[in-house]
């Protein structure tokens, strides 16, 4: 499972005590080969963190050998001083495995605004470097984690038996647009013989269906990374649409799985919106219904109050006239043309998945978007976060 | 105190038994004349209450005699049904008190998407035309309450002893453009003599200094009405600047009764953008940190995370440079050129009251937006509202 699964990844992960609960911290992940095609997403808030500025220049190039990653601290406003951290770190990874630090790529995750204690990180990429090994994933995942409860990984196996190929993955956080605390953190790793250009759209478009519809509650994070290594080592190149595909189901898989665990959550919504004049639509009109505290409150107390969809998406200008708007919640149609629809008692909203299909009638696109409840524990881990 | 404080007006608040509590739950408001001159600013929500329909149409006129308002029902997303039920409330009201239906201003507040018991409503409205006086401010204000713990009620008084005149208003909910929960009302009258437009435009800037620039929790409401009433009755006619010195003074003092009660709220905050390119610059990245649930947690729990206002302007378009950026809370300077200033230890936030300076060094604009913390009491109160 995880980055180490396809050929020629090896991975480790390390406690260095930037935790005070002195779980691992400290991940790293070395592609040996032969090839060291990457591309990456980024984080689009203005205050990039410091890793996310030197990654940026790192995948400029298309290529990169390794990602460190370490949890108990963002390392993001922290001004000069910061980013020169990120670059000691870049560049310890470099002389332990005989790189040059610009091959190497950097990703953290844990409280804005703090230094990170560079000697204990220092120390922590050595044994890290040590402990690389082709059984490393699953202490990588774990390594990442900050309020994550469980590590999440994913492998998907695609080709015959004389053509396979994998990706493989792993990821902290809850969503590329919205996660719920501090950072969406996530590395892709994959035999396939890739093309840079076409691993950047693949990604792009893998990504865009997938971490950037979970919306689990609205904020931005200024560390947000997405990684993908391609060494060639199986031999085989996929074309363009099967290595979109594979990449797609991994980030999808792994998008549903940092949903499940967001933070202080109780329940995972698909909110599909369909007949919408564009997907933009669609998105704006599903992303409202994602943002409003309202109703994230009410689902979490079990609530059809379907009143709280209209509400929210009356606040768009997606298209759509206010009298033929429906509202189906779990299977039943609460709201017919804007008004009182079948009776809300009907509505069984104890389980953990919920489904909002807001039908606009005005075209024929759709799109999902996926988010979490309000609940109390949420403001509880969140309000308790930094002190 | 109240909407009776100016001269030529009555009121009454009765219980007609919309509300389960038995608490009081209608209330009505005449204008006694001379004038009927009145104004009004309701919700862009495009799902707009059957009330709010209905007295667009009556303040199309300019005037206006008497508002009927109930709690225990918002009368929204109820269809062609609901509004025939909005139109036979004005008209019963118009019988009792020998007006024209197009006379009477409908307002509503309480859970979307149900149909008012309309028996009881009219009933309630005999009961509350036979308890009008000039004493009944007081049981209005409270039966327009729904989760406020407080009626909301204000008095402003202009002029000299031989000219003087006042304004009088009551409030629920909390806040024009981001109600806490369901909606915000606003009943004002003044027995000054005002032009029909002097009185709107005075409105419209009373209105979005004040009750415009409270996000209490980034939700805008089906039902939000503003209406002022003005009838001349102290024969004193004010100056345009006078009016909306005066309007504005009121509206703010609502507003900001409003925000202390929001539901389960622990602290007021106000959000301060100073040095912005433009005012818009400055609401917007107010109203971005006034979204933002991690900050509003972090808040909730006394934490000055100031990464998490960086963090939520940094998802805006408001022109700044990310390495100029100050954040001072309850005056403490702890983000200082978007990187880290002074310890953040110093910041005192056991009080309610909070002051956010985000100093974006772009320009001279400044605005402040007024918000409220994410707290367990407001998850608890808004996902047990309607079941």
């Amino acid at each position: 499972m995880t980055v180490t699964a396809p050929k020629g990844f090896n991975a480790a992960g390390v406690a260095a005590g930037l935790k005070s609960s002195g779980d691992p911290d400290v991940a790293l992940v070395l592609n040996t080969g032969p090839d060291d095609v990457a591309a990456a997403v980024f984080t689009t808030n203005r205050f990039p963190a410091a890793p996310v500025i030197w990654s940026r220049q790192v995948l400029a190039g298309q290529r990169c050998r390794a990602v460190v990653l370490n949890s108990g601290g963002a390392n993001a406003c922290t001004g000069p001083e910061g980013f020169a951290d990120t670059h000691t770190t870049a560049e310890h990874v470099a002389e332990e495995l005989g790189l040059g630090a610009i091959d190497v790529a950097v990703a953290s995750t844990g409280l804005i605004g703090m230094r990170l204690p560079m000697d204990l990180l220092t120390a922590g990429v050595t044994a890290a470097a040590q402990a690389l090994s082709e059984d490393g994933g699953a202490e990588a995942a774990r390594a990442i984690m900050t309020t994550d409860s469980v590590p999440k990984t994913t492998i998907q196996q695609r080709g015959g038996p004389d053509a396979g190929w994998s990706i493989g993955g792993m990821a902290k956080g809850a969503g590329m647009l919205a996660p719920s605390l501090a950072t969406m953190l996530v590395v892709l790793t994959t035999d396939a013989t890739a093309d840079p250009d076409v691993l950047q759209r693949a990604l792009q478009t893998a990504t865009a269906a997938s971490f950037e519809r979970v919306d689990s509650d609205g904020c931005l994070s200024t560390n947000d990374t997405v990684i993908v290594l391609a060494n060639g080592a199986s031999g085989v190149t996929p074309t363009e649409e099967q290595l979109t595909e594979a990449l797609a189901a991994a980030a999808t898989d792994l998008a549903m799985q940092l949903l499940a665990d967001a933070e202080g959550s109780t329940k995972d919504i698909a909110i599909t919106v369909r007949n919408a004049a564009t997907v933009d639509d669609a998105l704006t009109a599903g992303r409202a219904c994602a943002r409003n505290n309202l109703l994230k409150t009410a689902l979490f107390g079990n609530d059809p109050n379907w009143g709280r969809v209209l509400a929210a998406i009356g606040t768009t200008d997606a298209a759509f006239e206010a009298d033929q708007v429906d509202v189906t919640i779990n299977g039943v149609t609460v709201c017919r043309g804007g008004s009182i629809g079948d009776p809300r008692e009907g509505v069984d909203l104890t389980g953990r998945a919920i489904t909002i299909d807001v039908d606009l009638k005005a075209g024929i696109e759709e799109a999902t978007i996926w988010t979490n409840d309000l609940s109390i524990a949420y403001v509880h881990e969140n309000s308790a976060y930094s002190t």
